[in-house]
C-alpha cells in the first residue's frame, strides 16, 4: 500500500495521514490532540499512554489490522517491568504507525484532563495549572560560539516544547550549571507559564528526568479557621488537607473587632498581619509533613478570603473597610511572590494568587463561590447564599449576576444564643416538635439516634447533651413556629397560649425548655425569647439581602437556591424556609454546595484560565451595597417576622401550614428597635 | 480673525492650529512635541517651561503679536515668586494660545533631554530612564460603584498619562490608602515602565505633589574596586560618586585566584558573593549619605563587571569559568529585584540591571565599553582596548564588530614589577631618557615638575619618589628602547653595550638604575630585565589579541584606537606604540575614553533603550576565544619583541627611529618559555 496510513484519535475524532513509522505522540502533536508528555518522547515519563483499537470501525470507515502499530519495544518492556502498564496500553512515543489505526487517548493521558468534582450540577475542573514540568536535552557549550548555559536551556525548551520566550527566576541561577552537568545535559524544568505581572519563566531545575511531581495549595482563609488542600498539579488530585485556627482570633472573634483592634493599637494591623502569615506558614509546613513532601515542591498557592482578611493578609491596614464608603485598597486579583507574604514553606520562586474582591463587603471568598457555583453560566435563575458571620449572596443567570453581603452576625454559628455552641459532639443539630404535645425530640452530633430512642441515653453518654449548634437552632426555631410555640412576630407564648408548661416565664418574656439535664449534672437547654430575636435578626439580614437582589433583578422568585459554606451543608431547607431565612422555592431545588469558596480556590489553583474567567465575571457582577439601599430597612423589618410580615411563601404553604395566632400582649420589645441601634 | 491660531514649536518644527485658549502643553502633546510635565498641567512641577518668541518669522511665515499668548497669570506669579523662573519663560500649562505663536522648548524642558558627555567624539545620552514620576488626581471611592483605590489610581494614570495597563509592586500596597487620603486624592507616583521580566508598574507613591526627585546608581564592579555614580533620573546629572575596594580582595587579588578559592573551599563562592554584596550595600549607603538623600529614593541600578564578578555577584559559583569551555551560567542581560542580591540601601521595589556578557572571558564590562564607544555605529574602523588585568578588545565599524579578551596580567598596574606600585603620589608616571647620556628625567604623581627642575626636590618632599606606576613603566620601557638601553628582543644591555653605568649586572642579567634615593633613606628605583619580561608578556598578550581580531577582520591597520579604562587615560600613545602594545596608528587618532565601562553603565541607567541596543549589539558581536585560536601563540611570540619581531610600524617610524642593535649574548631566558608555562 503506497498511501500513508490514517491515524484516528478518540475521543477527539481528530484524524490525519502520517508516513510509516511516525510515532503516535508526533501524530497527536501535529493534529493538536491533547496527549500529555513531560519527557518529550523519550520513553521516560509514561504520560503519553494510549490505547490502540483493532478490528472494523464502520463509523470511522477503517479496518485496523493486528500489525497497524510496530511491535512492543524494549523501552516499553523496561518501563512496564519497572513501573507497570495497563494491559492494552502502549507508550505513544514508542508506538509507531504501520497501518490505519484508531487510537484512544485515556483521560489521564490528556494534558488538559478533567478533575472530577463530586456534585452532579457542577462542572468538572479542566487541568491547566500555572506551573508545568518539561524534560529537555540541552546543547553543550562551545567555545567557538559562546553562549550562556541558561540561554541554551531556554533555546532547547523553545525548540522542543514550543514554549514562549522564557525568563527565569533568580533562584534558578545557582542550580543551573550543577544540574546540567549532573544530568549530562538532560534536565527537567518546572516552568511557570506567566501571569499579568510576570513573564513565563523557569522556576526550578532538576538533573535528569525528575520522577516526582509538583504541588499547589488551595487555601480558604476564614476569619475563624484557615483550611487548605494540597493538590498535585499534574493530576489535580487533592493529596492532603488540613486546617488551623486563624491566629488572629486573639485580636477579636469577628471581623469588626479586628478592624477596631487595628484602629486602637499602633502596629495593630501589622501584628495581625504577622499572626495570620505565621499561621499560614505553619499550616503549609503541617500539610507538607502530612503528605510527606518537601515544602519546596509547593509551587503555587491560591487564597480566598473576605475583604478584611484579604487586606490583613496582604499587609494593608483594614481601617478603611471599617467605615463608609468601605474602600478596598485593591479589588483586582493579586499575583505576587510568596516571599512577599513571608511564606517560607513553599518553593522560593512560588507565586501566589488571590481571587479578586467584588466590593468592600463582598470579598475574594464570594468570588470563589461565584467561580465554583458559576451563576453566570446558569440557564436558570439561581440564588447562592454563603452563610457565615457575614452572608455573601449572589443572584443571577447567564444574563446578569448581582451580589451583596449582609451582616448576619454570629447567631448561625451558635454564638449569642443562650444555649448555643459550636458544632461539636453533644450539640443538638436536628429537632422535631410534636404539634400536639409540644414536646421536642432531637438528635445530637455524634449519634444517629433520636432522643426518644431507648438507646439514645447510652449512645450519648460520652458526649453528653451540651447545647444547640447553628443548624440546630434554625430547626428549633422553625419547629417552634410550626408547633405554635412561637408566633409570627417572634414571641414565645405563655403556657396558657401554647398549652405546654415547657414554656415558662423567664424575666419579662417566656422561654421554651428543650432538655433538662440538671438531674444528671448536665445543662438545662432552653430557647429564650432573646435567642429568637437573635435568630430573627440574623435571618432577616440574610433574607433582606436576597430580597434586595431580587428587587434589582426584577423577580419575586428564583429557580433554585444553593446554600454554600460548611454550615450551609447542614441546614434543612424546609426549616430555613419556614424561618423565612431564604426565599420561597421548590424544596428539591434547594441544594448544598459545601465549602464552595474552598472549591473555588481549588479551581483557580488547577486552572489558570479559571482565574481569567472569574476576573472577568467579577467585573460584570452588579454590586449592591445594602447599607445605602433605602429598601433594605423595609425588607429587614418585614423579614423579622417568621417567616415574613408581608411576603407570601406559596410553595412552602404546600408543605407546611403555620399557625396564625399571635401572642403579643404589648410588653415585649420588638427586634427592629435593637437592630436599628446595631446598624446606626 | 476666525481661523484658529497657528502654533509652531522649535527646535522640532512641529506645527498645528489650535482653538483660542488652548494651553501650550496641550498643543505640544497633541503634536507629539517632546515637552515634559510631571504634574499634568496643574502649574506645580514647572517642567513644561517654554520660551515664546515674538515678531516676524519669515522662515515660518508668521508674525507673532505681543498678545499671542494670554497674560502672565496668578499660578505663574506664585511659582515665580516661590521658586524663580528665567526671564522670558512661561509655564506651558498656563500659557494659552491667543494668536499665531512660535514656542521654543528649551533642552531642560524636553522629556527625552540630552545628557551631555564631555568628549566630542561620543554621542550624548538621551534621557529615557526606567522609572518616571507622574502626578495624578484620583477619583474618590463610591459605594454605588465599588472599586479598589488602586484600580482607580491606575485608571487615572491611564487616562491622564496615556500609560499602559499598570501593575503595582507589592510594597506599594500599605502606602496607598494613607497617601491618597493625606494628599486629598492627589498623589505623585513613581512608575517603572517595565522590562523583559516584569510588566510596567507603580513602585512608589507620595501624597500630593512630590517636590523631590528619584535616583539611579551606575556601578562599575571591578575585581579591585567598585565605583558608582548616583544619578538624578529626572535630569541625568551625576549627583555623587564614590568607590570602595572590592571586599573580595581578601580571597585573591586576581580573578583566577578567586575562582580557585571557590574550588578549594566549601561555600567559598557563597562567601565571596556575600562579601561583594555587602560591599555594594555599604557603597550605596555611603553615596546616599554623601548626597544627603534617603537610600529608598534610589529606584534603579545598573552594574557592569567581568564574567567572574558577574557570577559571584549573582550568587553563581564561577567554577565553570575557570576551565574550558569557559561556560557562562547566563550571558544575557539580567533584570531582577535588588532584594535578590541582598541590597537594602535602595528602594524595596527597585530592580537592577546587569549588561549582557559577550563571552566566557568577555564580560558585561566589555559590553558597557561597546555601549559607550559604540564601534557598531562607527563609520571608520576603530580598535577599542580596555586595559586592565584582563584586556577587553573590540575591533569594528558599522559592518561588523569583533571582540576578545586577553590575559595581560597585573604588570600594567605596577604589580610584579620590582619597583612597581599603584598610581599614587610619589609614583613615577612620566619618563624621558636622554639618548646621549642615557640619563632619565621623570615626573611623579602629585607634582607637575620634571625631576631636573630645581624645585622638584622641594615639591616632592612630602610624597617622596617611591616607585613606578603602570603608565610610568610603559613610558620607561619604551624610552629605554628608544635610547638603546633595551634591544628589540627585550634585553637590557651591559654598560659597555649601552655606554652608561646606569646599566649594571644584577644576577645573570642587567638592570637599569632610574633613581637612587638611598642616601636620603629612600628607595633605589631600577628596571630589571625581569621587569622588561613582565611588560613584554603583558603587552604581547594585548597586542596579539588585537592582531587576532585584525586577522579575522582581514585588515592590517585601523583608522583609530580608543584606550579605555582609568589606566588607559594615562598611557602615552607614542610610548605604547613604541612598546608594540597597540598597533601602528596615527598618534592623533589614539584617544582615551576614560572609564568607558562606567560610562556604559551610566548610559544604560539613564536610557532603557540603550539596554535594548546593547543587548542586540552583543548578539551580533563575533566573539573570538584567543585560547583556541592557533595563530594566537604565533602573534604572541612575535609581539614579545619591542615593538614586534615581524610587524612593521610604518606610521610610528615617521616619528621615532629605534636603534637596531641587539644585546643577546646567549645567556638570558626568553619570555616565551615562561609564557607557555603560564597559559598551560
Amino acid at each position: 500500500m503506497s498511501k500513508d496510513p490514517l491515524v484516528i484519535f478518540t475521543p477527539s475524532g481528530k484524524r490525519g495521514t502520517f508516513p510509516l513509522g511516525t510515532p503516535i505522540l508526533t501524530a497527536a502533536r501535529q493534529l493538536g490532540v491533547d496527549l500529555d508528555s513531560v519527557c518529550g518522547g523519550r520513553g521516560i515519563c509514561s504520560r503519553c499512554q494510549i490505547t490502540p483499537s483493532y478490528g472494523e470501525f464502520p463509523k470511522h470507515g477503517v479496518t485496523v489490522e493486528k500489525d497497524a502499530l510496530n511491535a512492543w519495544n524494549a523501552v516499553e518492556e523496561r518501563y512496564k517491568s519497572k513501573r507497570g502498564l495497563i494491559e492494552g496500553r502502549r507508550l505513544g512515543c514508542q508506538a509507531t504507525v504501520q497501518g490505519d489505526i484508531v487510537i484512544d487517548v485515556p483521560p489521564e493521558s490528556q494534558v488538559h484532563k478533567q478533575v472530577v468534582r463530586k456534585r452532579a450540577e457542577t462542572r468538572d475542573i479542566t487541568l491547566n495549572p500555572s506551573t508545568k514540568l518539561f524534560y529537555v536535552s540541552v546543547q553543550e557549550p562551545d567555545m567557538h560560539d559562546p553562549s550562556g548555559d541558561m540561554e541554551r536551556l531556554i533555546a532547547a525548551l523553545r525548540a522542543d516544547w514550543d514554549l514562549p520566550e522564557l525568563e527565569f527566576d533568580f533562584s534558578v541561577l545557582p542550580l543551573l550549571q550543577p544540574a546540567l552537568r549532573k544530568g549530562q545535559w538532560k534536565v527537567t524544568v518546572a516552568v511557570h507559564l506567566g501571569d499579568d505581572v510576570v513573564a513565563p519563566r523557569i522556576v526550578h531545575i532538576w538533573p535528569e528526568f525528575y520522577e516526582g511531581t509538583i504541588y499547589g495549595m488551595a487555601v480558604d482563609l476564614g476569619s475563624t479557621t484557615i483550611a487548605a488542600h494540597l493538590c498535585d498539579l499534574q493530576t489535580g488530585a487533592v493529596v492532603a488537607s488540613s486546617g488551623v485556627m486563624n491566629p488572629q482570633i486573639r485580636y477579636g472573634e469577628d471581623l469588626m473587632s479586628r478592624v477596631s483592634y487595628s484602629m486602637m493599637n499602633d502596629n495593630g494591623a501589622q501584628e495581625m498581619t504577622n499572626a495570620v502569615r505565621a499561621g499560614m506558614d505553619t499550616l503549609f509546613a503541617q500539610i507538607a509533613t502530612e503528605a510527606g513532601i518537601e515544602p519546596a515542591l509547593i509551587m503555587d498557592a491560591v487564597f480566598v478570603c473576605n475583604p478584611v482578611m484579604h487586606h490583613l493578609f496582604l499587609g494593608i491596614d483594614p481601617f478603611e473597610l471599617g467605615q463608609a464608603p468601605f474602600a478596598l485598597a485593591t479589588s483586582d486579583a493579586i499575583s505576587t511572590r510568596a516571599q512577599n507574604i513571608d511564606l517560607s514553606n513553599i518553593h522560593p520562586a512560588a507565586r501566589i494568587y488571590l481571587l479578586p474582591c467584588i466590593a468592600g463587603h463582598v470579598g475574594a471568598d464570594a468570588a470563589a463561590v461565584a467561580l465554583s457555583e458559576a451563576p453566570h453560566l446558569s440557564d436558570d435563575l439561581v440564588l447562592v447564599v454563603d452563610v457565615g458571620t457575614n452572608a455573601e449572596i449572589l443572584l443571577g443567570n447567564r444574563q446578569r449576576v448581582l451580589a451583596c453581603s449582609s451582616p448576619t452576625g454570629p447567631a448561625f454559628e451558635g454564638a449569642q444564643i443562650s444555649s448555643g455552641q459550636r458544632a461539636a459532639p453533644g450539640a443538638i443539630e436536628r429537632v422535631e416538635i410534636d404539634p400536639i404535645t409540644k414536646a421536642p425530640r432531637f438528635r445530637v452530633i455524634g449519634s444517629d439516634l433520636w432522643s426518644d430512642d431507648p438507646e439514645f441515653a447510652t449512645e450519648t453518654l460520652s458526649s453528653g447533651i451540651t447545647g444547640i449548634c447553628g443548624s440546630g437552632i434554625i430547626e428549633m426555631v422553625a419547629e417552634m413556629r410550626i408547633a405554635g410555640i412561637v408566633d409570627g412576630p417572634g414571641l414565645i407564648g405563655s403556657p396558657e397560649q401554647t398549652g405546654t408548661d415547657r414554656c415558662f416565664l423567664d424575666g419579662r418574656t417566656y422561654s421554651y425548655l428543650v432538655y433538662d439535664g440538671s438531674a444528671d449534672g448536665g445543662p438545662k437547654i432552653t430557647v429564650t425569647n432573646r435567642d429568637i430575636r437573635e435568630i430573627q435578626m440574623a435571618k432577616a439580614a440574610l433574607y433582606s439581602g436576597a430580597r434586595l437582589l431580587m428587587d434589582k433583578f426584577g423577580v419575586d422568585t428564583m429557580d433554585r437556591i444553593v446554600l454554600a459554606g460548611a454550615f450551609g451543608a447542614h441546614i434543612s431547607p424546609k426549616h430555613a424556609m419556614v424561618l423565612g431565612m431564604i426565599p420561597d422555592c421548590q424544596l428539591s431545588r434547594v441544594t448544598s454546595a459545601g465549602n464552595a469558596a474552598g472549591t473555588g480556590a481549588r479551581i483557580a489553583l488547577l486552572n489558570t484560565q479559571a482565574r481569567s474567567e472569574i476576573e472577568q465575571v467579577v467585573q460584570n457582577i452588579d454590586k449592591i451595597e445594602t447599607a445605602i439601599e433605602p429598601r433594605f430597612q423595609e425588607h429587614f423589618v418585614n423579614a423579622s417576622a417568621i417567616p415574613n410580615a408581608v411576603e407570601k411563601f406559596p410553595i412552602l404553604a404546600g408543605h407546611v401550614t403555620l399557625p396564625t395566632a399571635t401572642f403579643n400582649t404589648g410588653d415585649a420589645a420588638g427586634p427592629t428597635t435593637r437592630r436599628r441601634r446595631r446598624r446606626g
